[in-house]
């Protein structure tokens, strides 16, 4: 810190400017709840400016906070790019930056307010549409912030060889299903059956247990088939998900074990120290 | 107890009262059992209140058991309030009992009986609905009686992050499903998927695999979104029921190994030693 | 066995049949067998003998089956009602017997044949249902032989706090979801939503995932209603099949430490040695 | 491999072959990457040759990857065949080759091309069909490679016991549930519930929570039955996958402590030592 400081006003505000962006410290957990009710407020705004009778009356709000999420997050992205090299590991100031910008969750934040400037060059129908879809990204952008998709991360990067293997099981009940059904009831129904991707359809909502029941076996050997092949696969596609969960716990619990401080000196910590 | 009884009998009884509406020493578990059994008839009195032939036949008996309830509710509302500063946690008579009544638990039990009352000082047709509500309130009571509840909220609380982590990719993947499905199908079926609010209907019955059937994606991109959309999605809904799965079975695990036993002067009791 | 054989032969065979019945040594893994095909056959004759054209041509065959299965159960019945005094649990001759006979295995395995020999006194059309129920109690009787039953009995026992606690909370969920379900759709679906109970079946098909589509919120406040219920009540009526789940592996768990041998000389087991 | 290679340079070329078949070594990985490539060009293949529009245009394309995969599949096969020998348990020339050939793998593996050459002899419309089924059993080639089939097939043998007891209830619960519904619909449904059979159908699509809704109970006694038969016979359903998910769980966490090393003279593999 000492030292850090006797290099220079600038390098302290950048070090500073990290930790908030961060999350780290009073003001990082300030800048942190800032940032999440914003793209909290641009997921309602979403939902709610779809609504017809919404839009002509609110249409003008909705349109300030898409102004004004967009601007926050565009300067929070240049911030986070000028601060970064203040971390040890993008330290140099072109090849770390260049670094820094090229990780995914970098791209997901440029992409969350650049889609919304590219309207002023080209202007067409469709590209309204993908103007809308700019607050689809500061959604993605809410898996930056909130700790709980980090998690995820961990927990399927640990079971990834039993993740991938029980989905392979998944994806052979679908195919083996799928195949089987299509050439059981294509006769009795040409049009619901038409071909393996119509009878795709049927094995998803099937094996995932949803059951809509637009797509249902009529022939005695397709409903003899279905219910094999449904009780096979309905275990084939929730093995993935009993295997997540399990991961999610064991990986909650190495955490809480592995709790350490933050230094007090320079805002650096070493472990999660907060809400785990 | 015996420096107790020198302080005169009231103090005695309120300690008795208390005991006994807490549950606690035989007479307790008499009362509990009693208004245990008083609420599970006001459950089949609003189920078979509601059905008109049974109404116009029994109408009069599920009046009485509704009054009985109200005034049985009232004078256990009343006697727990006046006896409350037994508890060392509530002794002080005003700020206490104002404590005490300010818990929610203590406000559901109040609602139980409040409404009712409401009636005789501006009758209209839409408080008959509200009357009827009273029963329900009833319900809610049960909360407070049987220790399962307790369980569940001991189960949440232990795990409060992991649901809370999980929570938050469940509704992130509501909203991705719902805006994505919407711009897919919005051109198809105008009127099921109008909006985003529309859409989020459908992702709520799929990713629960609920499934009516009463919205379903007919376009070939529709499809292929939404099988994709409920693989993933169903899993970040399954983790939430999974982790407060073992959270309950752990804190049963725990709870077995804490059993104390009641004091047999005072009534106390300093961990369950019952049922669990 | 030298004292015993030395009090009498029929003690001798009494022993036998005793150990027999009870599926123990090789004669009783014979009659275990036989009398677990034998249901089967049953199981089957029932699932057939409704189809009308199978039981036009074949219903000759059915009813020997039926005649057979009865003689059959019958006579294990009787057998094992004498030789339940070989069991030191049944010891007095006529108090041991009635205590066996009185518990709820023996009297579902009289009630898979009692009924067939009462059509003989009293024949009318609706005694013709009863004796096709007759086979409904040989399947009933599958639960006496195989030994999973067994099985979720003991689990279930373990776990009897946890199940009911969850229980409690599932019966909660239903009738709090199926009261404001009706309160909001009553109005606008008055056939489907006539009262509570019918209100009841939605939340069963909801709670449950099935989800058959004839009973849906069409209202907005029933569907935002049913949405929050849905997600709540859906792990409701999850956590007691975890639970099962749970103590179902740790019960395998348990009984595999718990291996002992049988006694080559009295064909006595002190724990289960196949199997498991 | 010293001693090996003195035998002769037959000798070594054979349990080269055999190593890359078995997909150990360098050659291994590559040749099992480019089988395992073929079989997922045939699934595409399988899935897009049903739909009319594509076949017409690229059928061609089709055939020829049919065709491509035959060649591969039968040139596989023999090769295996020829270097089983390499594998001490089927060192005999003939009775080794014999054994080999007769394993359940190697029948799949067989079946993959030999459908294909039967055309040439007796070409009628049906055999069109069944050229298309081979293509399917390519499919299950997938099983011989991938990994995640082995771990299934040893998740299943650690719990064999539990799993054939919980699916013993299964089928009891779907059993009951299927007889009890064909008597309480059958008067109001005869068309519906014409039979045990029939009612199967309900139990399956109800007790595995599908639940398409195109048979659903409408008396009474049917929807009481069916919301208890529902209850209880999902928690059954979903007990075999409960135990199958935590035996894959438990299966890959004992893998993970066994690993062993290639020893980098014979190529061969104690224990696996990639990807787990």
């Amino acid at each position: 810190m000492t030292e850090e400081s006797a290099r220079g006003p600038l390098l302290l505000l950048r070090a500073r400017v990290h930790a908030a962006l961060e999350g780290k410290g009073r003001t990082g957990r300030v800048v942190e709840g800032a940032v999440l009710a914003l793209i909290l407020l641009n997921v309602v705004a979403i939902v709610l400016d779809s609504v017809d009778s919404l839009d002509r009356r609110f249409g003008g709000v909705f349109d300030a906070i898409e102004l004004a999420s967009v601007i926050v997050f565009a300067a929070e992205y240049f911030l986070r790019l000028w601060a970064c090299t203040a971390d040890p590991a993008y330290r140099r100031p072109v090849a770390g930056r260049l670094r820094f910008a090229a990780r995914p969750l970098a791209i997901v934040d440029l992409l969350s307010f650049v889609p919304y400037f590219l309207v002023f060059w080209d202007v067409d129908l469709r590209v309204f549409r993908a103007v809308r879809l700019v607050r689809f990204f500061s959604v993605a952008k809410l898996g930056r912030n909130v700790r709980a998709i980090a998690m995820l991360g961990s927990a399927v990067r640990a079971k990834r060889d039993e993740l991938l293997a029980t989905f392979t099981l998944a994806i052979l009940a679908l195919v083996i299903s799928s195949t089987l059904m299509y050439f059981a009831e294509n006769g009795a129904q040409p049009e619901k059956f038409a071909d393996v991707p119509h009878a795709l359809w049927w094995a998803i909502e099937t094996l995932t247990t949803v059951g809509y029941g637009d797509v249902v076996p009529v022939t005695t050997l397709g409903k003899v088939l279905a219910a094999i092949l449904a009780i096979c696969g309905i275990a084939m596609f929730a093995l993935p998900t009993l295997i997540l969960g399990t991961a999610f716990v064991e990986e909650y619990d190495r955490r809480r074990k592995r709790r350490h401080v933050t230094c007090p000196d320079c805002g650096k910590e070493f472990e999660e120290p907060r809400g785990t």
